[in-house]
């Protein structure tokens, strides 16, 4: 029997990824549970993550001609109907506003009082409501395009939550765009997605599929929706970010009308697209191991933490203006177009204050002790390598190349994922092969199975729904770099003319 | 009689100030009102001021040792009620979530389902939820000072809202810190008030007093309200933020206790501290004219605004490349620790497109014809200025002095609002001196009455109570560096030792 390695975190993500996964959000000290049902809190170094994520989008969304507003949190009711598919599709996890006072109930606590004459919505997303203010801001296709995101939170009254994944209240951004041509909204779904696979690819190191949904998976009321798809490290799919083509059905409800060009009244074409902070939870799912988080650097709240380390008392004073010293001149390194983040740890509680580092992901650590000093270098350890794989530099020229280590790590986490992805997904044309597939192997461990299926679909409802029930397995979506190529469905055996990606998913 | 002055916006404030603010927020396209009750649309005009807001206190917050976080939107009713007076001053104005479903109701539409156990309040403030989450993050002295801030939207049910300054949902940011003593505590009270005051006087160009609230009018639940008053053009006051100390009562509430230094188990003194979205508020009324809403530079979506003019076409090409080279090149300037913000309105709509960047409240506006080009010039006006004048100064100047006149204006911007409320203050102490002061001379502009008056007061609710009613005034703060000086109370006529600064308030 092979000895078991100590890892920092208990149970690793072979006993258990479930558990594994919460154990890694806590001892990274990123977010609790808290006392309201399915609700999060986020704390620090979870926040410093999104607030990271929020600056890069906010960018790219501003560049692409986005202006950023805000609308309000509760919805009537009366508006949500506006959509039918819609409201059908949020009505069953809406937290609803009766009341708009407390007041001494007969028992002598507090109870609601002031009853609404129109119960309010508290929103689940935003279409309904921004599609009123689009309603009076549009009126010449001199108005259009219109261009709007919002930062805010949202309610989805999920009965099974998780946190990061799948939360009642969870923060995001939601873009509403209005066109005065279907071509152009459809090619502003296009732009959006592109900006997620980005962000994905390029920040959080998420190797991502870009695909459509199908019908059956579409967004409540929308034409076409288009995704990015994640690969976890147990081999489920996270939908990581959607856009969708609206076509007219949002601006019928919310009578978004203009005048064009030819003088002629028309209904707008819009668009929505939106990525949350489930982000963090595929961050977490797709880099981290059994220490611990492992942050890619673009995204991470600190790149470098400095350990200076006292022997004796003595050498004190020395050790840390010689830390203070680095940290301040890395300090001056840019990264990524933006100052490296540093963090000191000063405390002395020996080998649990490395370790803190290692759980909570950030990239770089150096330790700083008389020998290092003695010699001008820098001891450091990165943390997309083993945890005892050290290091000694120069100083200067480790100042000079924090940077090129960076872009190192954030390399190397985005081609572990991918060929993770790569090893973990292949075409199957065979039913019983995609059964196989899809089942586990293992019945204490539910979790492992293929991966990410490749098979043809005859584009039919019924296979799909069969497909899902079967294995709980659903089509992720239909890549847009889909070869055509002629086959016969997984499910029925009619013919197809192309592949599309079923997986479990979150 | 005069002969009328032809104005932007209509009416003038000497005509009728609430419709004049409620016409400035229309002309600079700021912001809507929803069809949500008392809620309101933050347009991009209006919500990049609060962007800009919020980049400069997120960072001063950092500075300070501050970090982001995020709490549930949600307060179970339980929560409130831990701390008595707390939600004795919010129970009159909360929306209750008590349903988490919509389904079909006997007349056939929709209904609130899923009737919740407990009902959940949606936060009209945080410290009973952070509360909450401090009792479980600090255990020991070593956890202590806890720094918390939160970026997030809040309800009051208000009766009578006016936007951006009493709305039922508004965005504000709130810190909670917690400490091991009650000096510690009280320290950051003020080191975070005098942040506010920062932010009003260097970036918002609103000259604040800064003092302690009389006990009747502090947060429901503090021992000490601190706050930062400035004066509105109608010379009423408005309360632009406020700072906490909240001894050991939301300690005791929440439970955060600790074990000190000492091994004793002891309570947190807590801290709280906020402003929001009202600030836009504060700084329309502050500044605009009857042409429209004045930017301050330093919180400006934009510095300047480039108008191309084209009298013929074949001049066109010229105009405009020149006009985006001025753009780009302006583009480059750094601005107090920023890029200049430049647009570019290449309308042709006369002259309605350069009355609209007045109205936005643009600092400079440069209009840019083949004269200018030829003679390598900038015309350019300023907003603090009247629209008429206009200034042309060769391009390499404007470009290197384009930082010294924004300063120019945001210094203009200060020393104006600090003349006016120089102007409407003065010491009272004479009881009938104090009622005509506040009593407006034309009952058909009661908004014109005096100002602030500094009077003395003995220290007695009841008299404060009594000038409330009598002139609804109220007492605005206790300044900090108010004398000692012996006096009688304004009302009885009891010995005093300082003066207070009573105003109508918004």
């Amino acid at each position: 029997m092979a000895q078991k390695v100590k890892t920092a975190i208990t149970p690793t993500r072979e006993e258990d990824y479930p558990e594994w996964y919460q154990q890694i959000v806590k001892a990274a000290d990123m977010a609790d549970r808290s006392p309201v049902r399915g609700c999060m809190v986020i704390k620090p170094w979870g926040y410093a993550i999104w607030e990271n994520i929020q600056r890069e989008l906010d960018e790219m969304f501003k560049a692409s001609g986005v202006k950023n507003a805000y609308f309000p949190l509760f919805i009537p009711l009366s508006f949500l109907e506006k959509e039918a598919e819609h409201v059908e599709g949020f009505a069953k996890e809406c937290a609803v506003v009766t009341h708009h006072r407390l007041e001494k109930g007969e028992k002598g606590g507090l109870v609601p009082g002031g009853a609404l004459t129109e119960p309010l919505v508290v929103r689940p997303t935003s279409e309904t409501i921004i599609g009123d203010s689009f309603s009076k801001w549009v009126s010449s296709y001199r108005d259009l395009p219109l261009l709007i995101n919002q930062w805010a939170n949202v309610v989805r009254w999920e009965m099974r939550t998780r946190i990061f994944l799948r939360t009642s209240e969870f923060l995001w951004q939601e873009g509403h765009t209005a066109h005065a041509t279907a071509a152009e909204a459809q090619e502003r779904t296009s732009m959006m997605l592109a900006v997620y696979a980005r962000m994905a690819e390029q920040y959080l190191a998420i190797p991502v599929l870009q695909g459509r949904k199908s019908p059956a998976e579409r967004f409540p009321g929308a034409v076409d929706t288009q995704c990015i798809e994640a690969m976890m490290q147990d081999r489920k799919a996270l939908q990581a970010g959607t856009s969708h083509f609206l076509g007219q059905n949002f601006a019928k409800g919310s009578n978004i009308r203009f005048q064009s060009a030819e003088e002629k009244e028309e209904f707008a074409w819009t668009t929505s697209w939106g990525v949350s902070t489930r982000l963090i939870g595929g961050l977490i799912m797709t880099h981290s191991d059994d220490d611990g988080l492992i942050l890619p650097p673009r995204v991470a709240p600190a790149h470098v933490v400095l350990l200076p380390i006292v022997h004796k008392e003595e050498e004190r004073a020395k050790v840390m203006a010689y830390t203070d010293a680095l940290a301040e001149e890395l300090g001056r390194v840019v990264y990524s177009g933006r100052p490296l983040r540093v963090e000191v740890d000063k405390r002395e509680i020996g080998g649990a204050r490395g370790w803190d580092w290692i759980k909570k992901g950030v990239p770089l650590r150096i330790e700083i002790g008389p020998r290092d000093i003695a010699n001008d270098a820098v001891f450091f350890g990165r943390r997309d390598k083993a945890h005892k794989e050290k290091t000694a530099m120069p100083r200067a020229q480790f100042v000079q190349q924090a940077g090129t280590l960076l872009d190192e790590i954030q390399g190397n986490l985005l081609q572990r994922a991918a060929a993770f992805r790569t090893a973990h997904s292949q075409p199957i044309d065979d039913r019983n092969a995609f059964y196989a597939y899809f089942t586990p192997k293992n019945q204490e461990k539910p979790e492992i199975h293929g991966g990410f299926a490749m098979a043809h679909w005859c584009g039919n409802d019924a296979c799909e729904a069969k497909i899902k029930e079967d294995l709980t397995v659903t089509i992720r979506c239909i890549p847009f770099d889909n070869p055509k190529e002629a086959g016969r469905c997984i499910c029925c055996g009619a013919p197809s003319q192309e592949r599309v990606v079923f997986a479990k998913a979150y």
